[in-house]
């Protein structure tokens, strides 16, 4: 319960020194929201505000209306098997005479596939059902200046971004840092889909050598579609979640974030990474 | 079909001057995923590539390894009153022997809220399910030096930002450009919900006299959230959305996007942004 940031041990290499030290990241879990005590939405959230994330849900759904809408919020005890509060599940029970909607798939849910009642669910969710593990025969050995070239190589190749300034790119890399394909939507999720399902209609997957660049940041669910896509690699622009973080630990995943010029850090599965002499501690 | 972007007239200030102009934008429309007939998700998406996209969806929810595990990919026909398609809806069909798996809502849909079988039906349903009309008596008249001030004083009130990079921010501030709520989260959506939830909870609901900012792109989902809280001004750091634009224009929300500095582009609502007089054509 509000959980905003999490600490991560990081790699960082900066001008071609690396160093090792913590770094903090966003957190990120799956939150559960329902309506009278059936499950109606599950959004990966930042823990904290959680009953008003869920009212604001609501709102914006029409179920609510003013304050007076609501009886109570409560985190729903006993989501974990020994009993206890995950705190990622939450009840809004509405005062009496406020309609309850006719909720159906076709409208009202939202929110990011494979979610669980807790971050460990999330992650073990992912394990049990991916069909491809991480190949390393050999392992994929990336130079970070190979690496530091794909973002500019990424912004050369998308066609609309300079026009709209509103699409998120994905793309797929070799391990030579030849770009294989681009993809841009206005959903981040939608651009890494298209990447990976024209692949698998190519016969390509499991992407066992490939290299997967992100525009954005790297949130948990770009990082399933990453492991369900057998790919090795995922690098972001931007930031990791604390979620990315721990299921690419988990599932032998190399993530890459704030990959800016020739800098990055490196929050997991750094044997793919070729890095050089350690620099002196800073 | 394939509708990267699309056009809208933007009424851009520049250093004061203002003038009227069309411009670019991303395209957003709802793409409803079935599963061997049967609706499984429904994501806003830019046209193009839907069947990589549905097929890419269903490799990261387990459903698809191999090309040879789908039998076709289809735009249903006939998603329109008048029997028309909107391709907006495709259908996976696998092939056979490929186990369909049980999917719950628990864990399988992903995806914003209010979704239709197409822009329009999306923009039907948040017209229909509206609590609040937007007030104007009087409207609310504000001038490009108060929104200009606005992304500053987000910034400033941010506290995780700086450490992490990883989280979108949300903020409203009264018709006087004061700072009267700020929340942040690793989903945009979830930090607009924040806000709207707490206003829910305190007796604040319709914030008619309120302007929402968010400090990434403005979607149709954000747009929809917005006009649900009865909010007259929505205003974004980047761009926004083509469906965003028309929600916008149809419920009569202002919408300002790439605020920047002394700049912004105003693409619905500009009766209440007080301009000056246009600058002479460029």
């Amino acid at each position: 319960m509000g959980r905003v940031t999490e600490r991560r041990r990081v790699v960082r290499i900066r001008g071609g020194a690396v160093n090792e030290r913590p770094d903090t990241l966003v957190a990120e879990e799956p939150l559960e929201i329902r309506l009278n005590g059936r499950p109606i939405a599950i959004t990966m959230r930042t823990p904290g505000d959680d009953f008003a994330l869920a009212a604001g849900f609501l709102v914006s759904e029409g179920v609510l209306a003013a304050a007076s809408d609501v009886r109570n919020i409560v985190y729903c005890a006993g989501a974990k098997e020994d009993g206890s509060n995950t705190y990622n599940v939450v009840d809004v029970q509405l005062a009496p005479g406020v309609a309850v909607p006719d909720i159906t798939l076709e409208r009202n849910v939202y929110t990011t596939s494979s979610c669980g009642l807790c971050g460990k669910a999330s992650l073990d969710a992912v394990r049990t059902t991916a069909r491809f593990p991480i190949a390393d025969a050999p392992p994929l050995r990336l130079t970070p200046a190979l690496l530091s070239a794909l973002p500019d190589r990424l912004r050369a190749a998308q066609r609309v971004f300079d026009r709209t300034g509103g699409l998120h790119a994905a793309a797929l890399f070799s391990e030579d840092g030849e770009l294989l394909d681009v993809r841009e939507d206005v959903g981040r999720h939608n651009a890494v889909d298209k990447l990976v399902g024209r692949a698998l209609r190519e016969g390509l997957l499991p992407l066992e050598r490939a290299v997967l660049l992100v525009s954005g940041r790297a949130s948990f669910e770009l990082a399933q579609k990453a492991v369900m896509a057998g790919l090795p690699v995922l690098a972001a622009v931007s930031a990791p979640s604390s979620l990315a973080v721990d299921l690419a630990a988990e599932t032998g995943l190399t993530l890459v974030g704030f990959l800016r010029g020739q800098d990055m850090n490196v929050y997991a599965g750094e044997h793919r990474i070729a890095l050089g002499v350690p620099a002196a501690e800073a």
